[in-house]
């Protein structure tokens, strides 16, 4: 075990999707391997006991009343700080579930703000069923910045598996919106802060940044589009001017191979699908999302609620086992920072 | 070896790229491994001596004067059809190797349209080149349109590997022009080529065929992009109505997960990178571009010319070979239908 960090606090999700039996599946891998660092669950030690005894995952909820005791409770079990709970109820979210959830959300990142814990690992959360008790944030990460005093635009997420690490520059807009949304602001904006996280939290010192075409051939010379000599390559100038070791624009089609993704640390990615498609083709079972920019570290599996399966124990706790362990690297290297 | 269909005519592509090396590479491999088809390459058999000479293949060339010495040339070497040359000069495009690749891909497909030659396997072409000499066809796939009395819309290109089967819907346009490009109506013609070509030329009886959707997660109920109800799944009910099983919308980064990719037999996309970037991440160094629709069997390597590597012993022939056996199973397949 790893004492050098506060305790990781996870959060709950909501309680009636996966997030209760992907963390207690994660946790008991990660023990049975050694590899559980110091963490513990914000709430729900009921839930959490009730998940465990149904779907027969063998691994120990401990109570907990402070961060601290974290550290040490984990060598008995799955520490929970204790003062927040609600009943098991799979696959049927409601609304006292969607208040845990947020309840979970709000103390795990106070504590997190505070320096108590290392970093939050969140758990899925059902937007509608936040929506419907009146939270109005579009989702965790947009809620983080703003919990954090952050503008929007300084959370960045990334997602990482064990060979690639991309960057959806654009992320939940119409296909059509993306040429008119890109600009080499945007773009030198983010990558900056992905320049930063990766040094800061990943501890690589000269990050190196493979940046995406949007068309096909990267354009082919302006034949079929020409964002990438207006709007692209003048913003890898800018960073390579600061200092930024940023290529490309390389076509999305050639960024991905198996030799390309040696050639980065991470790839910037124009649009949604184009960060995604490759990701969840090759690391789908550990694709984890990472929020940069924040002052606060903060993970999540790359999964929703999935309130169909639910309960039913065929959920995969295996992003949620790679979303606590990169918390927890990441607090290493802040740490040794 | 397989006698039961005529030889395939393999085309030389441009004979200062790396198609020469591919070519003798794949062919000793495939002989190694005892799985060369039947097929000749259309001339070249100085430049391809040359060639393995340069850089020491292991693969006897044998001239051969019509196709039907193809079959037992194989058992000595590789045949190559006589009557056609040109110099050696990796990395060097010239205008005689633009009249060599042009002449090839001519002949070629003159006997695969009289059934001489069961397909054709067609090495790159440098289309910068080929237009110096006055050729003006985009690429390969738009002349074998035309020398078959096809309209190019028919001709619908589909890359291949091991795993994973995609066609992109549109392919050479900027980014920004496909959303104004999309109908139901291209979408159901060129579905009813891959599942057409998927029975005759793949032998699968009733394909299955999954059809992406354009925006992140499908558009979330219209919340960002409406393609897919207005354009997606109209086009697949439409499909469904004459008894082809195609389902979708799929949002593109759930199309691709191990899991996904078991349910069917092809995935259409929207547009280039998205049936490129899985192909490409996955498949590298086996993918095939195959061209259904039209009346013969037509495969490629998924690459270029790589001028920049010719020559040089660097050249994957992985992909070369992939084609050539890939269009030999599909000879069998029409061979049996």
């Amino acid at each position: 075990m790893n004492l050098s960090h506060a305790p990781l606090a996870i959060t709950l999700g909501d309680p009636a999707g996966i997030g209760p039996e992907v963390i207690l599946g994660a946790w008991a891998r990660l023990r049975a391997e050694r590899r559980a660092p110091p963490a513990f669950v914000v709430g729900g030690a009921g839930l959490l006991r009730a998940a465990g005894e149904a779907l027969r995952i063998d691994c120990p909820v401990v109570p907990i009343a402070t961060a601290d005791e974290a550290a040490f409770a984990c060598a008995a079990g799955l520490p929970v700080m204790a003062g927040l709970d609600v009943p098991y109820a799979p696959g049927q979210p409601t609304a006292d579930g969607a208040q845990a959830a947020l309840a979970s959300l709000q103390w795990g990142t106070r504590l997190a703000r505070a320096g108590t814990a290392a970093g939050v690992v969140t758990a899925p959360i059902a937007k509608a069923a936040l929506a419907a008790i009146g939270w109005d944030y579009p989702g965790q990460t947009e809620y983080l910045a703003d919990a954090c005093g952050a503008p929007y635009r300084d959370a960045v997420m990334m997602l990482a598996g064990p060979s690639l690490r991309t960057v959806p520059l654009t992320v939940h807009v119409a296909l059509a919106e993306v040429p008119t949304l890109l600009s080499p602001g945007l773009i030198v904006h983010k990558a900056r802060i992905v320049a930063a996280g990766l040094t800061r939290d990943f501890g690589i010192p000269r990050p190196r940044l493979a940046i995406a075409a949007l068309n096909p051939h990267a354009g082919e010379q302006g034949q079929f589009g020409d964002e990438e000599a207006r709007i692209i390559a003048p913003a890898i100038a800018e960073l390579r001017a600061e200092g930024i070791d940023a290529t490309g624009p390389v076509p999305g089609d050639a960024l991905f191979t198996p030799r390309a993704r040696q050639g980065y640390d991470a790839a910037l990615c124009m649009y949604h699908d184009q960060a995604l498609i490759p990701l969840k083709a090759l690391e789908f079972d550990e694709g984890v999302n990472v929020t940069l920019g924040l002052p606060i570290i903060r993970t999540s599996p790359d999964h929703g609620t999935a309130f169909d399966i639910a309960g039913k124990g065929l959920a995969d706790p295996g992003a949620m086992a790679a979303a606590i362990l990169m918390a927890a690297d990441m607090a290493m290297a802040r740490h040794r920072g």
